[in-house]
C-alpha cells in the first residue's frame, strides 16, 4: 500500500535507502520447482552497476547479491526468495552538504513534503540505488518466463538527439550489453559516446530513450479493463526514475495516422492467426496478440550537473550547488537492465495470472 | 485481480457488457460525510454519452445512473457506493455478423485468446460502453477532490495532424465542453472539426491528442516507489481504450533536452518553494510537489472503419469488413471526460493515502 | 481496503444498504466457460430468505437475483458477474422509533463512532440483509467447486442448550434442508424447534452453533504463512453477523489433550496418505491435507429482543426500546447457507490460487 | 499473494526457513517520525526466543534483529523497515532422518503435496522459527500503537487442564513476563509448570490456551463488513501455528446464553457512552466500541514427541520417528509474544485505515 510492493501473483517487495546498511527485496509467489541460475542473477546486476561502463558514475559498489531465502539447492522452493545487497561503497559525508538544499529536478524536496522527514544522504530511497534490487528480482522473473520462451530485450535507442531508427528485426539484441552505450548498432552507438563524453566535459547531462521488445508472449496475457497488459507496463516503467513517457507499437505517432493505414491487418502465421503489421505493439485490447510487443521509453536528462546552479534551502535562501559524489552524465546505458528487468517482473505476473483465466 | 477494480483506498469496481442488460459500478472507500451532487455525476455522463457531440456515434443512450447504495440524504455513509446504468440502445443484432470475424484492430481475437469466449455483441467489455461507469466514478472522486479545491481539466488538443500548441495558461479550460471537439481554442477546434467531418465522409477514422492539467494539488501525494503518482495516472490512462502513449511535463521531448536546461529552478512562491518551470509537470521522483500536474495522452484512430477492410474469421478464412453500428471517426472529444475522470479516481486514491504518510 | 472486497483470485465485492434501493454483489475472477445454473443460486437464495422457515422473522423478501453481466447463454465470459437483489418490502418507518436510540448488542454505535454517521434504517449495511449477496456468490463458487467434486455442507449442531453430538458420518447431510430448524437429525431437531417456540413466547433470544464439513478438497490448498487456509475461512465466518467464537477439527478441545492422543496418525488410503483420524480438521499447517475440513461457528443469541429494554439515545440519556420490526428469536437455521457461501468463497479462491503454486 | 504478506496499511512481509542464512520481514506503510526503540523490540525478540524459559526447547539463538533500512537515527522514514535476524544455530544435521519421513501432526506431507518439494530442515518455513519475525515488526506496531495509548497483553490462561478463570482485571499483567508459564497468577503458574515437568517427563506433550486482552482502543476501528476487526483478527491469530479455535468476548459460551443475559447494556462512562458488561469483547459489528478487546486462542499439544511414534514415509512405508531436535513439552509460553504480536499489527492497520473513514 505505501508503494514498495509491486505486482499481484508474483509479488516484490523492497527496501533500502542508499547509503543505509542494504537493500534487498522479497520475491513472494515464484512457483516451486523452478531451477535458478544465481550467477545469472549475478550477471543481470553487474550490467546494471556502476562503473559497469565506462561512461557512467565512478562510484564502485560489488553489488553482491546474497539470497537469503526460498530455495533450496538452487530450486525454488515456493517460498518467498529473500535477498540483500550490501551497501559497501557508502560516502554519505559527500553528501553532508545537501542535508539543507534541495537539488533541482530532485526528489528531495518533495520527499519532505511528503513525510516531514527525508534521508539526505545520497537521495537515500529516492536514489537510483533502489533499482539494483528490481534488477535482481526481475533476473529471478526472466528465468521464469524462459520457461515458456518469453525473451525481452532492451537497447539505447537515443541519447540526446543522436537516434537509432533501425528497426529491432535488423539489430543484433544479443550484443546489446557488448556495446558500453548499450546501444547494439555500431555507427550510433559511437555517435552516442561521442555525445556523451562532449557533454559530461562541459559538466552537463544527456536525456535518452530506451527500445524494449518482448518476444514469445503467448497470446491472452493481460486482464482486460484496469490491468491492461500495457497498462501494468506503464506503470511499471514509469516507476523508474527520470522516465518522463511510455509508448507502445506506434506511440505518439499514431495520433496523426488515419485508421486505414494503422489498423493491423489479420494474417494466417504458421498455425494461428497473426497480423501483418505490428502498430499495435503486440497488445490489443490489453491483452498479448502472440506479436512482439513493443514500447519505447523516454528518460529526461539527468538531474546532478558537476557545475554550479542555483537552488533554495529550507528556509527559501538561496545557495549554490555544484553536484559532488559520483553521477553519470547519462543515465540511460545503466537503464537498460532496469527496463528489462520491469518488463520481466509484468509479465512474469501476468503469466501466473493468466492460469486462472479459464475453467 | 482479474483487473476489474481500481485504486487502493478510493477504490472502483466495475463490472458489465456493451449489450448486456447492464453496466455499473461500486466505489468503496469513499468517506463518509460527502455531499454528492447527484445531477453533476449525471451531467458528467452527458458529457461522454454517445450522441452528445454532433462529431460521434449515433447511438443513443439515455446513461441514465442510477444510485443503489451508499449515500443517506445524499450524504455518503462510508459504505460502497453501488450504482447501474441500463444499457437502453442495444441492438445486439448489429453485431451478429461478427460472431465468427475478427475485426482488425479491435479485442475480439485477444478476448478469445485468453478466455476461450467471447461476447461478440459491440465488443462485449472490450467496448468503450464500460467508460461510462468510469465516468460517475470519477465524478464522485471529483467532489472528493474538489473538497480539497483540487481541480482537473482535460482537453482536445489535436486531431490527426491539427494540433493546438497553446499553454494551458492561454485557454479557458471552463470552455472545453462548449466546444463540439471539445477544444477550447475556437480556431483550432474549427479546424479539427473540419478535419472530423472530411475524414468521416472518406469513411475513415482518425486519433488524436488529450491534454490534461491539475491544479490545487497538494505537495506530498504519490507513493515513492512503485506507486509513484504518475506512474499510477500512467496506469489509469493507458487502461482506456485506443490509448497508444502517456507523457509528463516534458515527455518524449525530454530526450533531446541538456540536464541544465531542464532542471526546473526552485523560487519562492507566495510562502511555499515553487519551480520557475514546470518540465517536471508537477511530480517529482513521484510525489506531486505543488505546481501543476501536466500530461498528454495519445489516442489511436478508431479501428472501425465504415468502409470494407479485409480480415479472418475463426477458422482463418479471408473475409471482408464493413462497420455497421454507430460508431465515432474521432473518439478523443468523448475521451475527455473519461481522461478525467481516471485522473480523479487517482487523485482521490492518493489524497486519502497520504492520510497515512505520519505519525 | 474499506473492507467490502472478499478473497485475493475469486474475489467478491459486495454493496448496499437494508432498506435502500437494492443491494449486490459483483464476482470478478470467475474463470470462463463455467456453466451457471441460475436457478440453483436462486434456489440457495430462497434457503437463506427471511420466511424461508417458519422459526425465524415474518418480513417477506422474494430475494430476487438479476444477473447484469459476466454470463453469455448461462456460461461465465471471464469478466465480473455484477447482480442485485432489489429490497422489496422495506419499510423504513419500522426503524423510526431509532433514530436516536443505540439498540444493546447491535452496531448502531459503533457505526456513528466510525463515520459519524449511520443509515438507522433497519441497520442499514450492518443488517444481515447484506448477507443475500454473499450467498448469491457463494452459490456460484459452489458450482466451480463442483467441477472439481467439492462438497460443502453445513447444519445447525446446537440451539442454546440444545446440542446434536453425533458425528457427520452418521447424518445424512443431504437433508439438512427438509428440517426447518436445519438440523438433519430428527429428534434433535424436534428439541431445538421446542426451546425455539418457548423461548419466543418470553420474547426472548438463543444463540447456536452451525458446524459445517468440506468434502472432496484436494490436498494442497492453503498458503502457508499468513493465507493458511484456516485463517482464511476463520476471517470469512468471523465476517458474519453475530460469530463470538470458530474452531476447527479438535478445537478448544485441544487444549486439554496430550500430543500423543492428539496427533493424527497417516495410513494409506486408496492410493494416498491419510489419515486415521481427523483432529487435524483436514488441514496441517494451513494447508488441506485431503480429509474432509471440519470447523464449528459459535453465534450469539439475537440482539433485538421483543420485549422492554433500556438503552440510551445519542445525548446519552436512558431509554426503554422494544423490536419491533420482524426478527428471528434464532438466527442460525437462517445462517447455514451463509456459512456454506462463505466456504465456499474461501475454497474457489484457494482452489484458484493453488493454480500457481508449481512452475 | 502467496500468503507472505499480511496487513493492508501497515503490512509485512516476511521471508525465511528455520534453516537457512536468515529469516527477515519488511514492514511497508509504517508512517514517518515514529522513534523507534530498537532495544525494545530485541527485548520482545528474547521473549519469544528459544531458550527463554526454562520450560521450552533447549535450541539456542540469539535472535539478534539487524535493522537494514527505512530508520534514520532511531526515527522511522516512512519507507519500508527492512530488517533480518541471521539463523546462528541451525543444525540441519538433526533433521537428516526426516528427509523421507512425515511427521505426525506436522506439515511436512501437506507442504510437499502443495509446492511438490520441502525444506525438510526443521520444518522449513513450516517451522515456528518464522514467527520470530513477527514478534519483531509486531514490536513496531506496538510503538506505533503506544502513541495512542493502546496497550496489548497476553497471558497463559491454560495449560493442558489447569485452567486459571480469573478475569484479567484482577490480574497484573505487568508481571506476565516474570513467571517462566508466562501465566501472572503465581499459584496456577505453579500449578501449570508443574504439569509442564510431569508431561515432559513423559515424553508427551500438552495444548494450551492464551487470553489477550487490549485497552485504550478508541471506539471506530475496524472496517463494517468482510474487514471486521475482530475478523482480521481472527486470521492473525489462525495464522499462528497450532492455533485450533479463537473467540471473542462471551465465546463460545454465548451459544446457550439468551439474548436478555448477552446483550450488554450501554452506560456513561466519563463522558462517552459505554457498556456495563463485555460479552462482545470490546467489537459490536465488526468495530471497536471503546471497551477492552477479549479474545482467546486455543492452541493444541505439541506435535513433536520425545517418545516413538508410527509414520510413513514418501512411499507409505510405515517408519517409526522419534523427536530429536531441541523441542518444546508446551507451546504456550512462547507463544505469548506471538499472541501480542499479531494483535499489534492488526491494531496498527485498522488505526492507519480508520484515519481515511471521514471526509
Amino acid at each position: 500500500m505505501a508503494g514498495s510492493t509491486f505486482g499481484k501473483l508474483f509479488q516484490l517487495t523492497t527496501f533500502g535507502e542508499s547509503h543505509g546498511p542494504a537493500i534487498g527485496g522479497v520475491v513472494d509467489g515464484c512457483p516451486a520447482g523452478l531451477r535458478v541460475d544465481e550467477s545469472a542473477v549475478q550477471a543481470e546486476l553487474d550490467r546494471r552497476r556502476p562503473g559497469s561502463t565506462p561512461l557512467g558514475t565512478t562510484r564502485r559498489e560489488a553489488d553482491t547479491v546474497e539470497f537469503l531465502s526460498g530455495l533450496l539447492e538452487g530450486v525454488t522452493l515456493g517460498t518467498p526468495i529473500g535477498f540483500i545487497i550490501r551497501n559497501a561503497d557508502a560516502r554519505p559525508a559527500d553528501y553532508g552538504h545537501l542535508q539543507q538544499a534541495y537539488r533541482p529536478g530532485h526528489a528531495d524536496l518533495t520527499w519532505e513534503q511528503k513525510f516531514g522527514i527525508r534521508d539526505h544522504r545520497g537521495g537515500g530511497r529516492a536514489s537510483a540505488r533502489e533499482t539494483a534490487v528490481r534488477v535482481a528480482a526481475g533476473a529471478l522473473a526472466r528465468q521464469l518466463l524462459a520457461t515458456g520462451g518469453i525473451q525481452v530485450r532492451a537497447w539505447v535507442s537515443q541519447v540526446g538527439e543522436e537516434r537509432l531508427l533501425k528497426p529491432w528485426q535488423e539489430l543484433d539484441l544479443e550484443a546489446v550489453y557488448r556495446s558500453d552505450v548499450r546501444c547494439p548498432d555500431e555507427p550510433a552507438a559511437a555517435r552516442m559516446e561521442a555525445l556523451i563524453g562532449r557533454v559530461r566535459r562541459e559538466g552537463d547531462t544527456l536525456g535518452g530513450r530506451i527500445s524494449c521488445v518482448v518476444r514469445g508472449v503467448p497470446p491472452g496475457l493481460g486482464e482486460p479493463v484496469f490491468d491492461k497488459l500495457h497498462a501494468d507496463l506503464a506503470k511499471a516503467l514509469f516507476s523508474i526514475n527520470a522516465v518522463k513517457g511510455v509508448q507502445f507499437g506506434s506511440g505518439f505517432d499514431a495520433i496523426a495516422m488515419r485508421g486505414s493505414a494503422h489498423n493491423d491487418a489479420y494474417v494466417a502465421k504458421q498455425g494461428r492467426i497473426g497480423t501483418a503489421t505490428n502498430r499495435s505493439g503486440g497488445i490489443q485490447g490489453g491483452i498479448s496478440n502472440g506479436e512482439a510487443i513493443e514500447f519505447d521509453v523516454a528518460f529526461k536528462p539527468v538531474s546532478t550537473l558537476l557545475r554550479p546552479q542555483s537552488s533554495v534551502d529550507s528556509q527559501g535562501n538561496a545557495v549554490m550547488l555544484e553536484g559532488k559524489g559520483r553521477h553519470d552524465p547519462c543515465v540511460v546505458p545503466r537503464a537498460v537492465p532496469i527496463v528489462e528487468a520491469m518488463a520481466c517482473l509484468v509479465l512474469a505476473d501476468h503469466l501466473l495470472r493468466q492460469r486462472t483465466a479459464r475453467v
